[in-house]
Parts: structure tokens; C-alpha cells; sequence
């Protein structure tokens, strides 16, 4: 049977409907379902949708239409035509389009619209007839569409491209209007008088020809198949392009087109346009929402040159709350379009945006779709529309998005102020929320001037180690150089604090204390505004909203998480208060606990020098005296994190970064250790050089360290146990679970298990007790240890995937070192993103189910996880539910969000299992 | 059944044959074929064997025996009493004994051995009787007795561990000789008289009571029973159980014991003792070889204070020319033993190495075995046996190792010099051969010595790109450090240079053009040299000889290699020059042409100079312009060698290291290069700054400088096809295969394969060519890469495994930095050995399996073949061939080494195909 190109709506009836958005698009869809459904049948100006078949058959053959496409719209015209009782091209009772885009999912702006189809010389007698003789407004109709026209049809649909801004047609008229205004002394366009218009309508057309070489087609049906080409070519627009390479949507799609009967909200004083919300679309509250503008079209609403007016009092706000609300000024409309859109909500059970337009008394519904939403609105929808019984749990959890679910988690900048604010410079969106602070250039500063209560940006070429504590001081850190999972990056979102990294348009001058970001200079003290969510940096202080109000809402829905995710999570924490914190969000355990970091941040000096100290140790007698010296403090970090997870397991990582990275690089911490060491400085440069490495990513780390220095092992091992030991007899139940980093062979394993079980035996001896309950176990992160898992857990009990290793050397990608390239594969397609923040499910991801499969087969009960950064990304927590991983584990603020996307992973599941 | 724990031998009769090794030892096992076999029936001393079964269940068993040993033992010594006609500890007629080892594996010098045993005060006048009144033989038998068992039994076997080097008590009682022979003014141990050697026995039985609290145990069954104990104690001492670790023998193997009837060669004018080979070990020629001295014992041969007479003419040297051979000395004796030689060389079907005693004129055997030899008499004994028909083909390539083959490829220390020669210190056997020069210590230097007709060895810190033009020069080269897979040690492999890296106690000081090995310090000038078979650095100007000579017999050798072998062998070429010394050696083509090696070495001033401006261009526009100079150098380049390859394939691999590598370091040429880019010094440095990167061997490398450079990988492919088709046009065969390397994704591919067929197109409009042959394809040495192998083989014809790279990322183990665990990890016995030498077939193994699986189930035809360093490294190669991959590619004087190694896969695995 032959494939239907065209659907038709209208009149009570209509060819498609709702679940057709791929063939019809979600506009087309969604029309249909409004003017066909038995429970609907909306006011729905008629019209007609060509599938996005049609769309891809364009494509591939060469911009042409396929057989048969030519009559099913002519049919098509003809049943809207018998609908109206108008008709296109008649010059007494003529029929008006409008020709719109539409695809699968939502691309607002992205395409073309040709609005007035039909409007030529010829049928401008009949539309002044049926405006009841307003000539004015059919001329301001015809001047639009002639620049809309000229615009969008003759200009970018044939690919010309203008030799720069100015030099485009639409430009151009432009320039012909504005002459004419100042010429005449109009401030606005509504000063043009009727005369004016048709002056203006005869000199664009005269352009048109000047520049295009085309006459302006004055005849209704080649208007309308014009508009349908410029819609079907605005599909691979250069904007339409990279939008769906950012929002990885398929060149395979196509777009539909909608050609609908124009209604005109601006024919007088009884007609008007509006868009509505069924909720607050900012909040949540469930009370109908929006704004509207007597005589006015669509696009002046958008357009922004009049105040629109509320619907109701409800929608009343400082900047309109003077206006004469629909509901006041007409009242009947109102009662109408508030049922309306109560039979949608409850038809579509979810929040709708909704367009409407009065002509002339009349109510006629543009579009309905779902409503866009900000996080504690869609938490608040969420929770209040599953207490109404309109949506089941398992719907309440799709409703929210994880990154909806991320803005509850921190101060935002008010959006009303953040759209009309220029943003300075684009970097990487590291660490989520807003933050307004002045810029300082140096970690000291940060801590300097915070400890004065001033709030500040620390502003870095990037952050190493030693600037740890002015980033804890300073409300967000923005950085020049590095990418999601460099330090800075890490260090921010582990704290849930506001990140800019990678912004590489900025020129940092230390000296100075400035920094460049274009041709704007920020000094030291001006004050900046970074939104982290969005990687925007903006000068000066923009005022910021706390969206963590909603936080009853937040553990309602978190409870509603936990009822049906399977997936653990657990978090990365690394002081007690990362432990209280996450515990607060619901965290099941740590799953990653960096014993490096106690020697970073507050009260981090002894130990630091003492590790310091350590390292830079030439003999086993020096570095036993110096581990000696620093037993105690690592001792009890442990134990007050263990403490504050009391019954909780948490996995306790030995020591991992390469050693070259503690060693100072300031003149006075080298003397001082120099000259605790007994040695010259020279000396000690020397030994600082001997552990300078070519690629220390895949150097001397991890259990390395502990295969060449076992008392290194040893120390931190009995520390754990020491610790767990002295709060089992202060009546505690602590749980560690040991593991050994950078695992390539089972042998490595064997070398560190043997140190494990002498000391735990020495332990539970000097303390008296039968056991402590503890698991020991590895890191996969290393590729070679997932192919050798099966032999890896013979020995380990538990397998921690360090997604960021494995994906550094499965990619060979050093993730400090991709800035130069990576921008370049997702540009050119190479790569669908960073495979830092979202796991390559088809790479690294197969690495990691070769280690679940082969590990489970020597030991089914192997407890398996995540403590890679990707383990609080919701595709990746999603991925890590369907190779069955046991928990996944992430920094505290990511806590809620890993929750929910293993829950949504639940649902997705079942959902595949019943198709 | 009861196991049998004892094998008696003797008297034409014996429990036990040659193919008992396992059980009985090497020595065990051809003892008692030579004195059972029927086709032999040789004059072997009586005796027995305690299996390797008892040495397990020794160390099983706390160091205990099991029940019923004892009897069997006893029941053996009565045979051999019976045999003997002698009895143990008989006053009158006593029976001596040797106890020694013997493993499955031949362990030379490991393990220990006690002679004499037996004699006690009480049989010593049975002994005088025996050797016709020699009571100074027999008190020196006793002497000697003493001197080894308190050694050997009293002191080692007991775990005893002296303070130092001078306490143990063999030391001590060499002491008393010593003073002894001072005191009497003696120069030799044979000015001892009769009545010295009884006190000496004395004082050195008071001296052990002293020192060890113990009695000497005059008793011959305590004697022997302390001898096995001692044995089988020797299986765990030090020394063996490090040449174990070395040799990959595993613990549970075991010694055996043999007990034999002593046998003296030093009982008169008609005794002797004699070590002789079946043919010349040293070249191979089948001629009956060895020597002897008469009234000596075994150990005098070993000792070498006499020098031993040639057993024949043939074997005369310039040492012993002038002494009486055996063959004129005692004919008689003579003809026996070369009749014997001959049947045990036709039993054994090998070349064998035998020991033999003359007691008062009678021949005694005392051991035979297969015989060392070095590499020509290897070569040269197989081609001969093959063609006598002693051996088969398949026999034929299984006597040369291919550690043997490499010997005639290179000139080498002259043994007999070397051997007495002091080590001065070791590094990694990185370059083989041996090769003797004047130090120098700057590639500069090398090159002006060199000029001047002398011969240096370079000596570096460590070498990079720039010393290679002094590399070429040196006669080999020597580091301090640095792998095996460092600069130094890939580029003297490739050029087959003799070249030791690594090497850790030098300190070299540029400054003073000197280097301290230990005390000694090496200047300047001074002659020094090296062994980089293994890694020996010598003082002095030692003689060098030619082992290349048999390169008929090579040729043939690699004919029937050829003939067996199922792998491809090509080679790493990147010169000309190396192409055609790999044809000489058979290679079937190159698997693998570095572009970027045509900027190193001779001639590279001008296009590295082009190619440093490339990497240091800022515009895409500056770049092009450099590229367009650099053109036809590289065209040039690729073009001469795919001549010299002409009809075979080339595989050409595009630029592959980080930019950053070329950028230069000597002021002068950063002057020249901001000069020619019209830049500052400080603007070229930052530049060449923004190229440093934390992790260069997971940064902007291989196929990421193509997707980011598309015009980088365009000039190159274009200089490939340009090259091929002037070829054609010249009449010539071209068979260029484009590489691709560190890839990760097939769409980087694709991005690299629009670009060649876009060029391909070009250059055959261009040249009016139909076609030219060529393939394309990747390295695979990213994990990821074999990962997705499936999706790469979509476009690649040909995978090429990077296993230098796979071993690199697959452990996270970069090369450069290895050196400061992976020593630990090896004597730690984590690691069997350095998986850059050998391939880890476990991991990186695995790795390449899937990888080839996966690849070849979407293109069944696809070309697979190895190009890292292991492509010439023999258990590697054969991995290569049980993995099926099409060939092998390695450096060009390993070619006949991998050819050697192919082969010897595949009778391997028809030998397990028939198990």
C-alpha cells in the first residue's frame, strides 16, 4: 500500500494523533491529537502536516519531492479550503497559512517559518474584507510576509550566503523601514500609517529584485510550496546543524512540516495571542499560568516591544501587575481557555505549553506541548501530580531529570537577571550552581580575603594540590586550562562547588593580577558571576536564588527513589564531613576514600611535610622513621571517617598518586625539609628530580608503591586497622574495605594481602579482639586487570572500577592532555562527547563487563562498584545498573542524582522487558 | 604398587634409562642409559640414584625421608658392594662414593657435591692398599674429604650463615694450609708431603670441632647419609634457588641424588681424567674434540693450575701444543673411548659433552650429556646432521636456538679472552654482539673521533633523537639508563649495534667527560668494552671475532626455516639501507616505515628544520606553507624505499610520536627557527611550551594530529601515492599500505580514509593511472582499539598490533619510567619478566586475541601482522603464530631470528597437534 505523505487535521477529526510525533512531529502530532481526540476536540485552526518521510526522501534524492506528494497537499487544500469555506488564492474570500517546522523532539528556533502564506496583491481585497475593511493591518501583514519571504525562502533556502551581517536581505528591508521611519519621525512601527505600508511593500519588492535577481512570487500556491522548501532545507541550517550535535540528535530524522489556516490575534481590539502554562512552570504550584497581548501577533509577544499582560491574578508579577488580566477582560474567553486547559493536563497528564490566539472573539489553540520546567519545579510537579493520583511512581521518577534534580542542590543566579546578561566568556560547566565573589589570583589571596568576609572567585591557569585550601575558601574557581575531570574540576564537585574550568579565551596575568577575557580586563577585587551548570562566566554581581527551599520535596522524592532503584550508592569522601554530608542525602556507605587527601587543605601541614618527608627518604631506615612519624595522623583521619559512617562499609584506597606530585615547589618548604632531612638543598633537588617521571600517569603510583615499598603498605594497613579496632571497643561497628590501587596482576594483589593478614593479625592481638569485619579488595582500572579479573578475584573480594584510569588508558587519552584534540573529535563526530564525564559505553564499557563477567566467574558473591567521577553521570550510573554492578559511589552533591538515575535505570529496564 | 625411591646402575644392568629424567635427574637418568642400554654397555662406575621424588617429599616433610628410603638404600650400596667387590667402611677393601646432584634441567655449579666418601681412619689403610701403597694419594683423598663435608654438609646443609666472607669454615681451614705451606716455604699443594697432610687432617678436625662445636663423623654410613642430606639441602640454597628464579625452573622439580662408585684419576702415571665432545663445540665440525690430564682429578681440570693436554691432534691449541695427547700417550685407551664417543653421539642423535676417569688403566664414564655449543657449531652441527641423516628437518631447526642465530649476526668478544676478563659493571643487553672503542661522552664528539678513523663507543646519561647521527658513528653505545625499549636500546637494535643500556651504577659527568663505574674511573679516550649479548661492560681493548663467517651455513639454515615456517617475516624498516640488509636476510617486506624517522640521522638538517616549523606554525595558513616545502622531501624518502622493497609490501606508517618530541632544544636552532617564522625567542617558546604535555604518550599523537591536521595526513598520503606512481611509471611494482597509528575509533579512521581516496583519486588523474595497489589500515595498540576491532575492520584492510604501545597502556606501565619498580617487580617475581622484551601473553595476549577475533569475524581476509619490538623476539613470534596472525615484522638483523622462531611454532604445534 502506498505511504501516506500527507495528514490533515481539522474540523473535529484528524488523520494522526499523538504517538505519531516521529512521522508527524511533535507539533504536528500534537495538533492532530487537539483537533481529533474524542476528548479534545479543541478549537484547532484546520491544516494539514507532510511527514518527516518526506523530509529524508528530500535529502536523498537531491532535494526533490517524491511522486504523489503534489496531489496529496492539493487534497489536502482543498479539505481546509471546505472547512474555512475560504480559499487559497481567492481574491474575494481568500485562505491564509502559515508553514511550520516541526521534528521529533522540541528544537525551538532552530528552524524557519513563513507566516501570511497566500497574502499576494491579488487577495489583499478579500483579507481586508474579512478584517472588516482594516486595510492597515492586511498591509502590515503583506510588508511582514514579504520579509519573512524574501528572507527565509528566496535568501537561505537557496544557500546564498550573505557577505556578512548587514549585507542579508532581511537586513536590507530593514534598512528601507528604518529610513522610512526616521524620514516620517516614527518611533515605532505602529506609526506607519496604511499609505506608508503599501510605500514599504513596493520598495522591498524592488530590492528583492535589486539583490536577489528574483521577482517576490505574487501567487498564493507558489508562496506555499516556497515555505515548504524553506522549512525542509532549514533542516541542515548551519543552526539546526549544530544544535542536533549538541543534543545528539540524528541528521536521520528530518523534520516534519505543518501548514495551518492563519488566525490573527492582531485584527483589533477583540483579538489577542497568549501562552500559557497549565503550572508554574518555575515553581510548580499547580495553578494556571501566563501571559498574553490584545492585538497583538505571536511574535510580538516574543519580541518583547510591549509588556505582556497576565492571565489572571496568579500570574501576576512586579513588572505587569498593573495590566488588565484575560481573565478580567474577557472573562468568557478566559473560562473557556481555563478549561481547556485543565481537560489537557488531565488528557496529557503532564504540565502543559499551550499557544492561543483570539480573532476577533473567536478562541483557536496554536500548540500544546510539555511544558519546559526548572528543577524544583519538575520535583514539586513530580511529587504534587503523584498525590493527585494523575501519574503513577514509576512516571513521577521519569518526570524529573538528573540535572533537574542537580539545581535543588545549589544557589542559582536568578534567572529573570542571568537572560539579559552578556556572558564574558564560555568554559567547561565543572561544578554545578551559581556564585558571585570578587576575583583573586592566588590561593593565599583567597584565604586572605575571605578570612576578612569577603566573598571570592579564585581565578588559576588551572589548580594543583597546593591550592586546595584557597578553593575551599573561595565561593567557586574558575580556571583557564584543564577539562571536566581535571583538578579543579574534581576538587569543586566533590564539594558541590560552583567550577568554570577549560575557559580558554582567558589570558591570566598573575603579575598583574588580571585577567583578559576578550577585550575586557577583570583586576583583582571586580566582582564576577560564574553559572557552573552552564560554564557561562559573566562580569559583576548578579543576584543568586537558593533553589534548595524545596528540600521536603527532595527527601520525599529521594524515599522515592530508594523504593525502586537496586543499584547502591554510596559516596567519595574523604573527611567526616563529606561523610555527614552525603549521609545526609541518603549515601549507603563510601565507596572511595582518598587516604592522599588528608594531606591537602586545613591542618594539612604536618602531615603533608611528614609524607614529604617520607618521600623524599633515600633509605628504608629514613622512610621508616618518617612513616613512623606519620602513622598517627593518618591513623586517626581514618578512624573519624570511619566513625562518622558508623555501619556503613567504607572502602579505604591506599595510597595512589604518583610520589613526584606531593613534593613541594616553593623555596621555603624545600629548605625546611632540606634542613629537617639533615641534606642541601641540592641534594634534594636531586632526589625530587630522581622521581620526575615522562608519563607519571602510568608510573610509579599505586600498588606499585607498595610492591617497591612494603612498609609504606604497612603503615597505612594498620592504620586502617588500628582505627577500626579502637571503635569496636568504644562500642562502634565500623566496616573498611581496603583496597589496593592500579592493580595490573593478581601477584600485586598476594604482595599486599600477605602485609594485610600478618597486621591484621598483630592488630586484633594488641587490642584484644576475635575479628574486625572487613573485605579485601581491588581497583580495576588498570585494562589488563579486567582481562586478568578472573585470577584478580581470587584474591579480592571486591572490584572498584576507577572508570577515569580505565578510560585514560583504554583511550590513551591523558585526561590533562586532551584539550588539545578533544574539542576536535567532538566537533567532527569523532567522539559523542568527553568520555571523562559520560562512560564509552562501547569501549570501556565492554572493558568493564569483560572484568564483572570474568571476576563473578571465580567469585559469584564478588562485590562490585564504581568510584570513578562517572559514577555520579546519570548515563553512566544507568549503565553501571545494567551490567549489574552492586553500588555505585560519587561525590556527596551527586548523591541524589546517581539516586535517581539508578531508579530511572529500574523503570527503563522493565520497560524493555515487556516490548 | 610401592614407588620405587632408589635406581641402581652398574654391571651391564640398570633400573632406570634416559627418558627417566624427570625422575631421576639428567645425570641420573644418562647414567643409567649409558650402563643399561644394551647398544651402549659402557664402562660406567656403580652406583644409584635417589629420585627427584624424594627431594619433594623432603621439603614436604619438614626436611624428613619417607619410610622404607633407608632399606632401599641400604639395599643399593650391597649391589654395588657386591658389584664392586668391595664393601662401604671395610678397613680392609673399602668402597668410595660420590654424592651428587641432578636435576631435570642441567643447573651447572648450583647445587653440591661431596667426593670421597667412605673414607675414615678406619679404611684409610684398605685405600693404601688399594692404590698400591700411595698413602700421599689417599691422607690427600682424606684431606679433601675433610675440606668439602664440614663445607658442604657440616655447615651449609645445616643453614649455618658465617659473620662474613673469611668465617665459614672452609675458609678457615684453607687458612691453616695456607700457613702450613708459608711456614715450610712450599709453592704448591703438591710440596705437601705425606706426613704434612696427616697433621693438616688433624689440626682441620680441631679446628671444625672449634668452630662448628661437632665431631668430623669418621664413619662412612654417617658420611654418606650426611652427603644426601647435604644434596638435597643444596636444591634450596642461595645461589640455586636464585639461578631457578632466573631460569624460570620451577621450585617443585626437585634434585635427585646419584651415589657412585669413586673412580681415581689421580692414582698414578696410569690414571687420568678427561672432558671431551663428539664434535667441536666451538665451530661445529664433526671432529672428536677435548682434553685430559693424567694423575689428576676432575676438580685439577676445573682448576685449572695445569694445563690440560689436547686428547688428540685435532684438538691441539696454541696453549698445548706441545704436550702428549691421550691418542699418543695410551692409544689403546684412546681407540676405546673414541669408539664409545661414537656410539653415544649415534644413541643420542646430538653432539655429546662427556666425562671420563682412567683408574690404573682402565676407562671409566663418568657422565654424558647433550653439549653446549655456541651459536655457529650450533648452526653448523644441525645442517651437518641433517645431511648425514643423523637428524631430521624438524630436529634440525629445533637445535638452534634462536639466541644461538643471533650470534652469527654479530661480531663477538673472543670467549677465551673474555672469560677471565673483569666485569665492571652490568646493564640490559639492549644491542647484541660485542665491540670494543675509545669512550666518548657527547654524540658531537663521536662523530669528529669517528671522522678521524677511531673507533668510540658513545657513553650517555641516556640518549634522545638527537644523539642518533653519533649513535650511527659509535661502534655501539652505553647508558646509565633506560628499558629495554628505550631510545638508545630501539635504535641500536634496529641497526643491529652492539649496545648495553641501563646500566645503573655509572655516573657519568659531562663536565669532566667521565664516567665512574664503581671505583674506576673511565676517561676520555680510554678503550673500553662491551658485550650487549650480556650486557658486560669491560675495561681495555678486548679482541673481537667474526662469527659470521658460516653465512653459507646461515643461508641454508634459513632455507629450511623457510621451508617449515607458516608466519610472514618482514621487517621495521625505515632507510634504504635497512631495506636491503633485510632482504638480504629474507624478509618478505617492511611491516612497518616510521615516516618520522627520515628526521633523524644523516641529511635530516633541512627537513627536520621543515618539520619543526610545521609543529611550531600557529595558522593553518603557516602550517600549509611548511608542509608544501616539506613535501618532496618526504616524497623522496618513502619513494627509495619502496623501490628498494620493489614487488613486496610496504607498510607505511603516518606521523605518529607527540610534536612536541621534534621540538628542538639548542638555542642555535630555536634561533634559526624564530628567525625563518619571523617570530620572537619568547614567542617560540610559548608556542613550544603550549606543545609540553603531562602524559606525551596519551597526548596529541598518531591519528589525533590527522583528525586535528587534516593537512598533515594529506601531504603525507599524497607523498605515498606520488611516490607509487612515478614507480609505475619507472616500470617498478610499488606496494605501499597506508598505516594509520593510535587509533581508538573507527571514525577516526574514516576521517583518514575520505582523505586517501580523495588523494588516490588525484595522484591517478594526475600520473594518468588506472590503479595503484595499496591497502589501508591501522595499528591496533590502543586497548580500545582491539575493544572495538569488530567496528575498525569495517574500513581497515589490515591490522598491524602496536604491542610496545598495547603493553604500554594495556599495564599502564610507561616505558620511560618503568625502571623504577620494574626491577623490584621481577625479583619479587610479580612479573616473570619485562613485558616490553616478551609479550605477556596473559594480558596484552589476551588483548590481541580479541582483538583478532573480532577483527577478522568482520572481514574474514583481513591482514594481520605485529610491528613493536616483540615481532623479533622468539616466545613472542610464536605467540604471533598460535594467535594466527599473517606475519611478523621486525628490525632487520632479527629477521633471521623470527624466521627461526616461526618454524620452530610450527613443529611445536604439530608436536602438541600429535599428543
Amino acid at each position: 500500500m502506498k505511504k501516506k505523505f500527507v495528514y490533515s487535521f481539522g474540523g473535529g477529526k484528524a488523520d494522526g494523533n499523538e504517538s505519531m510525533k516521529n512521522l508527524l512531529g511533535g507539533k504536528g502530532a500534537n495538533l492532530a491529537e487537539m483537533a481529533g481526540n474524542k476528548n479534545l476536540k479543541l478549537p484547532v485552526p484546520p491544516g494539514f502536516t507532510i511527514t518527516t518521510e518526506i523530509c529524508t526522501y528530500y535529502y536523498e534524492h537531491k532535494r526533490t519531492y517524491p511522486n504523489g506528494l503534489k496531489e496529496e497537499v492539493t487534497k489536502a487544500v482543498k479539505k481546509v479550503e471546505e472547512l474555512m469555506g475560504r480559499k487559497f488564492g481567492d481574491p474575494s474570500n481568500p485562505l491564509l497559512a502559515s508553514v511550520r517546522s516541526g521534528a521529533r523532539r522540541s528544537m525551538p528556533g532552530m528552524m524557519e517559518t513563513v507566516l501570511n502564506v497566500g497574502l499576494t496583491e491579488k487577495t489583499i481585497p478579500g483579507l481586508v474584507k474579512q478584517s472588516g475593511g482594516n486595510t492597515r493591518f492586511v498591509y502590515d501583514a503583506y510588508r511582514r510576509l514579504i520579509m519573512m519571504y524574501s528572507d527565509v525562502v528566496m535568501e537561505k533556502a537557496q544557500g546564498i550566503e550573505p557577505k556578512d551581517d548587514e549585507s542579508g536581505i532581511r537586513k536590507q528591508l530593514e534598512h528601507i523601514m528604518k529610513a522610512m521611519k526616521k524620514e516620517r519621525g516614527y518611533s515605532s512601527d505602529t506609526d506607519l500609517t496604511t499609505e506608508d505600508l503599501k510605500k514599504l511593500c513596493n520598495l522591498f519588492k524592488g530590492k528583492i529584485k535589486e539583490v536577489l535577481k528574483k521577482e517576490f512570487p505574487d501567487e498564493a500556491n507558489e508562496q506555499l510550496w516556497g515555505g515548504i522548501g524553506a522549512v525542509f532545507a532549514s533542516w541542515n541550517g548551519k543552526r539546526a546543524f549544530s544544535y542536533r550535535r549538541i543534543e545528539n540528535i540524528p541528521d536521520s530524522w528530518g523534520t516534519a512540516v505543518t501548514v495551518q489556516t492563519m488566525v490573527f490575534g492582531n485584527m483589533g481590539e477583540d483579538s489577542a495571542t497568549g501562552v500559557a502554562f497549565t503550572r508554574n512552570p518555575g515553581n510548580g504550584e499547580g495553578k494556571f499560568y501566563g501571559e498574553y497581548l490584545v492585538n497583538a501577533q505571536g511574535e510580538d509577544v516574543v519580541a518583547g516591544i510591549r509588556t505582556p499582560a497576565p492571565i489572571n491574578k496568579y500570574s501576576k508579577s512586579e513588572h505587569n501587575k498593573n495590566l488588565v488580566t484575560l481573565e478580567e477582560g474577557m472573562p468568557k474567553l478566559y473560562k473557556e481557555l481555563f478549561a481547556i486547559q485543565k481537560r489537557l493536563e488531565k488528557h496529557y497528564h503532564d504540565m502543559q505549553d499551550i499557544e492561543f490566539t483570539i480573532e476577533k472573539g473567536r478562541l483557536f489553540m496554536l500548540q500544546c506541548r510539555i511544558g519546559k520546567r526548572n528543577g524544583p519545579a519538575a520535583v514539586r510537579m513530580a511529587i504534587d501530580m503523584l498525590h493527585e493520583k494523575v501519574i503513577t511512581k514509576e512516571e513521577a521518577l521519569m518526570r524529573v531529570t538528573p540535572a533537574q534534580l542537580d539545581e535543588l542542590l545549589h544557589p542559582i543566579i536568578d534567572p529573570k537577571v542571568e537572560i539579559g546578561t552578556k556572558v564574558l566568556a564560555k568554559g567547561l560547566p565543572a561544578g554545578p550552581g551559581g556564585a558571585t565573589g570578587q576575583a583573586v589570583f592566588s590561593a593565599a589571596d583567597a584565604v586572605a580575603w575571605a578570612k576578612q568576609g569577603k566573598k571570592v572567585i579564585l581565578v588559576r591557569e588551572e589548580t594543583n594540590p597546593e591550592d586546595v585550601e584557597g578553593m575551599r575558601a573561595a565561593e567557586a574557581v574558575l580556571t583557564a586550562r584543564g577539562g571536566m575531570t581535571s583538578h579543579a574540576a574534581l576538587v569543586a564537585r566533590g564539594w558541590g562547588k560552583c567550577c568554570v574550568v577549560g575557559c580558554g579565551t582567558l589570558r591570566v596575568d598573575y603579575n598583574k593580577k588580571e585577567v583578559s577575557a576578550g577585550d575586557k580586563i577583570i583586576k583583582e577585587g571586580d566582582w564576577i558571576t560564574l553559572n557552573g551548570t552552564k560554564g557561562n562566566l559573566y562580569y559583576g554581581k548578579l543576584p543568586m536564588m537558593d533553589a534548595s527551599e524545596e528540600n521536603k520535596m527532595l527527601s520525599e522524592f529521594l524515599v522515592l527513589c530508594d523504593s525502586v532503584k537496586r543499584l547502591g550508592v554510596r559516596t567519595n569522601a574523604d573527611t567526616p564531613d563529606d561523610a555527614k554530608r552525603a549521609l545526609q542525602f541518603g549515601a549507603e556507605g563510601i565507596g572511595l576514600f582518598r587516604t592522599e587527601h588528608m594531606f591537602y587543605g586545613k591542618g594539612a601541614d604536618k602531615p603533608l611535610f611528614l609524607l614529604r618527608k617520607m618521600i623524599v627518604s633515600k633509605t628504608e631506615a629514613e622512610r621508616k622513621k618518617a612513616l613512623e612519624e606519620l602513622s598517627p595522623y593518618v591513623k586517626k583521619d581514618i578512624k573519624m571517617t570511619l566513625e562518622a559512617m558508623d555501619g556503613f562499609p567504607v572502602v579505604i584506597r591506599l595510597l595512589d598518586p604518583p610520589l613526584h606530585e606531593f613534593v613541594p615547589r616553593e623555596e621555603v618548604k624545600l629548605k625546611q625539609l632540606a634542613q629537617e632531612l639533615n641534606i642541601t638543598l641540592d641534594e634534594l633537588a636531586e632526589r625530587a628530580e630522581n622521581l620526575h617521571e615522562s608519563n607519571p600517569m602510568m608510573g610509579h603510583r599505586g600498588v606499585r608503591l607498595g610492591v617497591t615499598y612494603p612498609e609504606v603498605s604497612e603503615m597505612q594497613i594498620r592504620a586502617v586497622f588500628e582505627a577500626a579496632a579502637e571503635l569496636i571497643n568504644e562500642g562502634k561497628k565500623p566496616y573498611p574495605e581496603i583496597m589496593i590501587p592500579v592493580v595490573c596482576d593478581v601477584k600485586e594483589l598476594n604482595s599486599q594481602l600477605v602485609i594485610t593478614e600478618k597486621v591484621y593479625k598483630e592488630v586484633l592481638a594488641k587490642y584484644n579482639l576475635k575479628k574486625i569485619k572487613y573485605m579485601f579488595g581491588t581497583m580495576i582500572e588498570i585494562p589488563r586487570a579486567s582481562i586478568v579479573a578472573d585470577k584478580l578475584a581470587e584474591v579480592a573480594e571486591f572490584f572498584s572500577f576507577g572508570t577515569n584510569d580505565m578510560t585514560q588508558m583504554g583511550f590513551g587519552f591523558s585526561r590533562d592532555d586532551i584539550g588539545s584534540f578533544l574539542p576536535d573529535y567532538i566537533k567532527k563526530g569523532i567522539l559523542p562527547g568527553d568520555p571523562f564525564q559520560s562512560i564509552d559505553q562501547e569501549g570501556i564499557g565492554e572493558l568493564i563487563k569483560i572484568g564483572i563477567d570474568r571476576g563473578r566467574k571465580t567469585r559469584k558473591n564478588l562485590e562490585v562498584g564504581i568510584c570513578g567521577e562517572h559514577g555520579g553521570e546519570p548515563r553512566s550510573v544507568e549503565f553501571c545498573h545494567f551490567v549489574n554492578m552492586d553500588y555505585v559511589s560519587c561525590s556527596p552533591y551527586r548523591v541524589p542524582i546517581a539516586k535517581l538515575a539508578a531508579a530511572q535505570a529500574v523503570i527503563k529496564e522493565k520497560k524493555q522487558k515487556t516490548k
